[in-house]
Parts: C-alpha cells; sequence; structure tokens
C-alpha cells in the first residue's frame, strides 16, 4: 500500500529538511497526513529537546513543527485542489512566508504532540494554513503560517 | 574576566534548553550578548540542520534562534533595567507568549549567522523584542517575540 504521509512525495532533491526530510537521519522526519479536511502529525520528541523550564518542550521545536507541518500541509492542499491524490504526483514544495505562533500552555515533553492543520486561504502560489499542536488534551500552541510555492 | 554572555547567568534549572542551555550537551548553546543598545548573537549551524531547498537553513531553526535570543535579550533587558549589570543578578527567565517571524530571503548553512535584537516594548513582567537575521550582509529574516516573565 502506499504511503499516505506527504512528506514521502517530496523529490529527493528537497527531502533533506531537519524538520521533515526523509533523507535526513539526524532530522526529525516528521510526517503528515489527511484525515478529512484536517493535516494531522503526531511526534514525540526526544528528551533532549527540553526547553527553558524544565520538562517542558523548547519554543523552537513547537515553532519548527508548526513550520513543517504546514508546509507540507499547504503543498497537499494545492495538489488536492488541483485534483490529484497525494500519491499521484511529486509533492510541490513550498516555502514559508511567515510563521506565528501563540503559546498557549506549556508544552509536555514526555508525551506524543498532535498538530492539526487547516486550510484557511488557497491560492495558485500561496497557502495559508492554521495550526494547533495539542498534547494531553490540552491546546498548547497555535500557528498560522503563510506558505508560497516554489516557482 | 566574567561572561559577557547572558545564557551564562540563567540558573542551573533552567538551563537545560535545546536553543539555548549551557547544561544541554546536545543542544545549540547559543550566546547572546550587549552590543550598545542591540543585543547580538552570532551562531553557525551544522549541516545536518538544512532547509527543504538544498544549502539553505530549515525554518525551524531560524524560529529557534530568533526565540532563544529574544527570550535572553528580554532578561537582559529587563535586568539593565532594573539597575543591574549582566554579572550582577541570576537571569531571570522570560517564557515566548508569541513568535512572528518573516522570512525575507533564503538563509545560507554554510556561513555565520548575526542575530540582532533591539527592545521594542518593556514592562515588569512583559518584554517585546525585535529580531532581525542576517547572513553574508543580507538580512535573511525579522522576528518579534513576546516574552513573558516567569512568576
Amino acid at each position: 500500500m502506499p504511503s499516505k504521509y506527504f512528506q514521502d512525495y517530496y523529490p529527493d532533491d528537497f527531502s533533506h529538511c531537519y524538520g521533515c526530510g526523509r533523507l535526513n537521519p539526524e532530522g526529525l522526519q516528521i510526517k503528515s497526513y489527511w484525515e478529512g479536511q484536517e493535516s494531522v502529525c503526531r511526534f514525540r520528541p526526544a528528551s533532549h529537546y527540553s526547553g527553558g523550564v524544565p520538562n517542558n518542550l523548547y519554543g523552537g521545536m513547537i515553532g519548527s513543527l508548526i513550520d513543517c507541518h504546514g508546509a507540507a500541509t499547504a503543498a497537499a492542499a494545492r495538489l488536492k485542489a488541483d485534483g490529484f491524490e497525494i500519491t499521484e504526483r511529486p509533492l510541490p514544495r513550498f516555502v514559508t512566508a511567515s510563521l506565528k505562533v501563540d503559546y498557549l500552555a506549556p508544552t509536555p515533553l514526555d508525551t506524543e504532540l498532535e498538530l492539526r492543520g487547516r486550510v484557511a486561504e488557497l491560492k495558485e502560489r500561496k497557502v495559508i494554513v492554521d495550526i494547533t499542536l495539542t498534547a494531553r488534551g490540552t491546546t498548547c500552541a497555535r500557528g498560522r503560517v503563510v506558505m508560497v510555492k516554489l516557482p
């Protein structure tokens, strides 16, 4: 069965991202997929990604997860709007124009996180995605990314 | 001669951040210091922190650097406003309420980056810092962080 994960369809050249590149052995290799209208990513960070406050995740990781999940969601949404399944075409590469994160509650370190993305705006070359990050039932962060398709 | 780096004065308990904790051996251990009214951080990322586009830094790292440099700048600015040198008191711990990054140009991977922070607003418990990230003379990203002091 073909993979359902968006990042498995980035062309090789665009698959070395520390956050989401399947060809970066030292990276996080996050994976995103559709669940209805929402994109989902589940990820359990290693304990050395601690934050300034003990047993919390560091803020940069939260931004990174939102950024990479957002880029893949933008690309998958563009593909879907063009009438293709995720398995049918190489994933277009979107890069971040802007990233906004509101940190609502401390994010615990020793648990699985769930990110959920929703497309807020979809144009030919620009896609805006809203993302929540939840841990143990609490929404810990909300993000909005503006993604632009590489020519 | 005592250290000029803000992060060297976080109390031990708050020094395990992946981005800026001096006690996190696997982390980035970024260092920030005053240069006049601006806070400066110079950092050369390892090559595995590549982005989706080859030879560029990944966006999450850019957010992380802005976040950690911003937190330390907020703390040092609060200390300074209270009349103390960085060497005179433990650094208060600020956590991120929000992070906004505008990505202006691709950030090259194989070079030293310079972050410069300026305090935009300073209150007792809340400090806003504007930060630029420059590489080889080009401003690649601009960030704004809203930081809140831990009780």
